[in-house]
């Protein structure tokens, strides 16, 4: 089974890094802009979201390849979220998976444009996505707004502010639970919700998957705490303890290394449980869950 | 016809103005975040490009507020690239229609997630004028594409990458040309082809309203050259001649104010030449692009 999934997430990624390498080349824009939307959105990361999209998708039957516009939207936006978070005015990140920032590369102005940018294609991808013939307009109309509104001002970009609005401030368990849920979170229940919705899932189904993603999307934050104490900074790209260095709450300052390692595995447990009526066929969700805890970057 | 064509822009602009406090009301958002996006949005301005999206919807036989999402949605991403363009890594600008710019008043961190919260909102009307019954979702999926690229690389944002690029040199006709037909006339021309293809246009009539869109939105470029040099400050909102202080390109200091003048309203005539063949019912987009010469702010 592992080895199983060990192919199947790769032969996945392998489509996504295709289809994301495709949708920006050829772009008629100016070729610094391209270049830097390019130099992010290419730069490696897992592409757990589009995974998940795809996955959900085939859960419900429909072919991955008919989903990957819309995988590839999610990654998009999760690429541009990073490019802005990165910016001086924002957590003012020089280094990502171990590269300088966009804005160290290409300048504050154009790390603006090419998240802009990027944010802009996502939603031209959800356009294309209609024109699937297996998936038709009306559900791409209806996933397009479910990541309308996980990605905006109540989803994403409403979980940065209130990030930005705890710097310096210890924020209790409660609110650093609601700012991950929002942040992260947000986009994972999109991932998975959108996936079902274009191969035409039920209501309970999707709200099952939705709650799936949140256990998920919990699991993936406090464990990625528990790397930034115990990480390796080559395979996380980022210094180590850089979380406590800025003061912030985190679950390890919350509840210490082997607390939060409980609290992720009793999430995944949780996200589990949420499979289980999809009995077998839900094998890709159930594994993606499962690597969240115990991975090393 | 003077006072029927004002009556009638003085009614949509205020149905625009509605549909937009009523779309950014009860955001389940932080409330700053919400008042930063108010505080740009509902500043006033002319709401020329919503207005364009409803009378081309119009003069095919759709009720203006079967489009009411999608002219909404095209205001969303006029505002948040104003926004994003004042940055201080941008344009620098603190003042916008005679008020501090908003990263002047929120921040910048809050300007740049208040800008893409828009933009984001702005796709999300998309998704939603797929409900509206008259129009569907295949016909809103459509104009969706347009905005995106319209608005994205290979548009607007593309013609601020060359702004940018210009900056301190200047420019011939054709760069000046260039820069404006994506920044701004992409814009346009997205408004009046997205009001035709929700009501059902066919492709001769798109395209040609593509067309007088492209005059008219190099009319209202060259006029605001003329306003920068002639105009009044209290009208335009910015500093008279602050152009010509940036060592800016303009069709001003290509051609002097006559010629800029005669340019414009040789767009002008070009733009009313292609409604021709609509007749009477074009008198709406007829009128607006003669209001465009001749205004004072």
């Amino acid at each position: 089974m592992k080895r199983e999934y060990l192919q199947y997430v790769a032969a996945r990624r392998e489509q996504v890094e295709a289809a994301l390498d495709r949708y920006t080349s050829g772009l008629d824009a100016p070729p610094r802009l391209v270049e830097a939307m390019r130099y992010s959105l290419l730069a490696g990361g897992k592409r757990l979201r589009p995974i998940l999209v795809l996955a959900a998708s085939e859960l419900f039957g429909l072919d991955a390849a008919d989903a990957m516009p819309c995988a590839c939207a999610i990654e998009m936006i999760h690429t541009y979220s990073l490019i802005h978070d990165d910016l001086p005015c924002m957590d003012d990140d020089e280094l990502r998976r171990g590269r300088p920032t966009c804005h160290v590369v290409y300048g504050e102005a154009m790390a603006v444009l090419a998240g802009d940018a990027l944010l802009t294609q996502a939603f031209g991808l959800m356009a294309e996505q209609a024109g699937v013939a297996r998936v038709g307009p009306a559900r791409t109309a209806r996933a397009a707004l479910e990541l309308a509104q996980a990605a905006g001002a109540a989803g994403m970009i409403g979980g940065q502010v209130e990030d930005l609005a705890w710097e310096g401030r210890q924020a209790d368990e409660a609110q650093l639970r609601r700012i991950h849920s929002l942040k992260t979170g947000a986009l994972f229940c999109a991932a998975v919700r959108m996936g079902g919705i274009l191969a035409g899932a039920g209501e309970g189904d999707l709200d099952r998957l939705g709650r799936y993603a949140a256990h998920f999307g919990l699991a993936f934050q406090i464990w990625d705490d528990v790397l930034d104490v115990v990480g390796d900074a080559a395979l996380t790209g980022k210094g180590v303890g850089s979380d406590a260095r800025q003061e912030k709450s985190t679950y390890v300052s919350l509840h210490g290394v082997d607390g939060a390692r409980e609290r992720a595995y009793a999430a995944v447990r949780q996200a589990l449980g949420e499979l289980e009526p999809f009995g077998r066929d839900a094998w890709v969700l159930r594994a993606l869950a499962e690597s969240v805890v115990d991975r090393v970057a």
